[in-house]
């Protein structure tokens, strides 16, 4: 599992570039975490949606591989229901099934009061090939 | 219009920060793009997932916008159907229809030859603020 | 509360076609259950997509409109993890978040045995007037 | 092709049980229609997102397994645009990308005057089985 996380902080320079920090992953879950900065507000000066999705779409990856086998994101949704412009972002990923080719996660977004911001529903398909 | 393109030229931080620039945007519609660069990679070597859906995100939301009627988005959906590591990424977003509180938007990212990359769906809702 | 559920067992005509029936509701939750008929069936003899979407479907707008104000959909996803062909489909509805206009709800599908058939997201609009 | 045509025409027993026709099936593409009746409605005597859903997803699964390789629904969405109380709802649903394992497609819901009353996305997975 160490070798997973220290793949996904080594290696994912988007995530790196936005700001984003695994804080642990175990099979089929992770946490990770985003303070926010001036570089990802939107028009608005709210956190942009795709800084959001970004943070639930990272943690939902780590949790996919968290077995050691490729996979990789085919269809993702995203339920935005608050706004935020200041503060940390939590992300944590669970599992809700895994088949053979596929797995199904369930990611939610939460300010540092605990309230829900964003919910993400991501289904992954499994490669033959490892993830190292 | 104009003033819409210039608003989001330069106060959109999070889009900046991802180097997407908008190419136009008329009542409906906008183009964008997003040369891919080092940081825009996950830990497979491909675009983020995250970097590819704040292309998409970003011309929704400029469409969304684009009749002067603050709109945020609520839910957004995308399918991942290329993997893409180099050249650039281009997003068209076009509306399906709009009510008077909810818009509907359909982005497609495509590569340089012209293959989907990534279909996008999503909904916005129309606040009775203006966008300036 | 037990108006709104007299309500939707008795006006929902197609949850009836469908031969979906309502357990029980409280404020922001219901579950729903629906026997599998043979009407049910698709052309691999599995339960169709279409009368899993209406379970959770059902059970969504019944906790959308637990409050007793006005709630139509706006969005949904619905992820399919588990083919079924027989016994009795389970569906509970839970809000995961409420604002004034808008509403986001989780729905969860599972077989008699307890296993996740498939997960629904989904994004209701909140109208002034009442259900009544 | 007629050959599909025919066997979803047969076998798709919840399609039937909601009266919906196939008109037409192309490699990747496919047509469809509902005449609503009372029996579609929901509490609000408007067409339940279950019977529209059920549309939508039967046009997808037309156009997914028109190839003739068993193809199942894993995740789809659906933005619900504007109500319907009477009439005819046409499906036309597009493929717009084909892995070898997994397919896209895009389905419009449109009322007799041709307004969009709904839009999907969907992503199947293409088993290594025929559909016959």
């Amino acid at each position: 599992m160490q070798q997973a996380i220290d793949f996904f902080r080594q290696n994912d320079q988007f995530a790196n570039h936005c700001g984003i920090e695994l804080l642990s992953a175990e099979p089929g879950k992770s946490h990770a975490k985003m303070g926010i900065q001036t570089f990802h507000l939107n028009g608005a000066k709210t956190v942009h949606g795709g800084a959001i999705f970004t943070l639930a779409d990272y943690a939902f990856a780590v949790a996919a591989n968290s077995h050691g086998q490729l996979s990789l994101a085919i269809n993702t949704t995203i339920s935005f229901v608050k706004a935020s412009s200041a503060g940390t972002l939590y992300a944590e990923a669970v599992e809700l099934a895994k088949n053979r080719r596929t797995g199904t996660y369930e990611v939610s977004i939460k300010n540092e009061k605990g309230e829900l911001v964003a919910q993400f529903l991501g289904t992954a398909y499994r490669k033959d090939e490892t993830l190292f």
